[in-house]
């Protein structure tokens, strides 16, 4: 499948700063022409336009248009790991975190809409792509719930379950307010969040 | 688009029992199709194969393979929020209602995996047809929980953001323990998040 296997060995880690600028020019015009075309519309011709580098040079870093997106979503999660990660970490407990995050991450998505595109076309080209997206993410969360459990900021429970109950609370959320329609001030979906998890859902808490 | 456009009006609603048995053998057709081919590989050849109907009588009711999509995403809304509706009937209480509903949603998906794909897909094909199966399952969720918090079961809130937060919770629940993996049992599914809306994730609320 790659152009270049006479040249070079197999495509990967640029060795060098340009090498990762250029790599990273690569994966920020996939998320363009992926995220505005469609995965399938897009071509290899379209990503090398819209970088503005040769075919070759997209051989060098990628070995196919699959390869680009497992990257990006790789890329696209990690960046936005690194962006929550930094906006939750004055935060003086578990439940305050989870607000600021969840605050992060709805103006992220507004931001950053062709997320929510690449990754759920991803699932039609490899599903185990979009399903280690949300395995990444489930990792830290796992570690930060049991973290907060273990100083009793956080009620002890099944945190393989509860990690994947809030990121599909915080999903959702974005799909509807952050891509869908910007109805309602991110501050009350945030505050509304807080309550549901710091009281629960019921008014009058039985058992 | 429609191929017997001459011969009749615009397809639709059967009139007969018999025209709707077979307009729901048609639909229960594509979803299998849909489901395991996908949408874009199916035809609708295969769908008048699997039905065991003529390519004539399947224009009788829908006008396209895109029609068909919107009618089969829409009657699996209506069977899946009618089957909940049954199985929550008699809880005395909304929590315990969410945890009767979340447990008959897990099994619910298990038996029919092809509904996560199908609609899933079908959110490439017209964002809306994606779009309105939600809202339809959030209009039902808001009277619902209108009436909890007026019958003092629920803490007063924000139902619109609720409601999303607590259908994200559970689509992704589906994914994740009944589609992907069935490795944790549905009861202890139920019970973790019956503690969460009960009590929240918080050990000792504050504010």
């Amino acid at each position: 499948m790659t152009k270049n296997d006479s040249k070079t060995s197999t495509p990967g880690a640029p060795k060098t700063a340009r090498g990762a600028r250029t790599r990273a020019k690569i994966l920020k015009a996939a998320e363009e022409a992926f995220g505005s075309m469609g995965y399938h519309q897009a071509g290899v011709s379209d990503i090398t336009r819209l970088a503005g580098v040769a075919q070759g040079t997209f051989y060098t870093y990628f070995a196919s248009k699959e390869d680009t997106l497992r990257e990006l979503v790789r890329d696209m999660g990690q960046k936005l790991r690194a962006h929550l990660a930094s906006e939750v970490k004055n935060a003086s407990n578990r439940i305050e975190a989870e607000g600021l995050g969840l605050k992060a991450f709805l103006q992220y998505v507004a931001a950053n809409p062709s997320l929510y595109r690449v990754l759920q076309e991803a699932q039609f080209v490899d599903e185990t792509i979009y399903r280690e997206y949300y395995e990444a993410f489930g990792r830290g969360y796992l570690r930060m719930l049991a973290d907060a459990t273990r100083k009793g900021e956080v009620r002890p429970g099944n945190d393989e379950v509860r990690i994947w109950a809030l990121m599909g609370l915080s999903n959702f959320l974005g799909l509807r307010f952050a891509l869908w329609e910007q109805d309602v001030p991110i501050d009350d979906i945030v505050a509304s969040i807080t309550d549901l998890l710091s009281h629960g859902l019921a008014l009058d808490p039985k058992g």
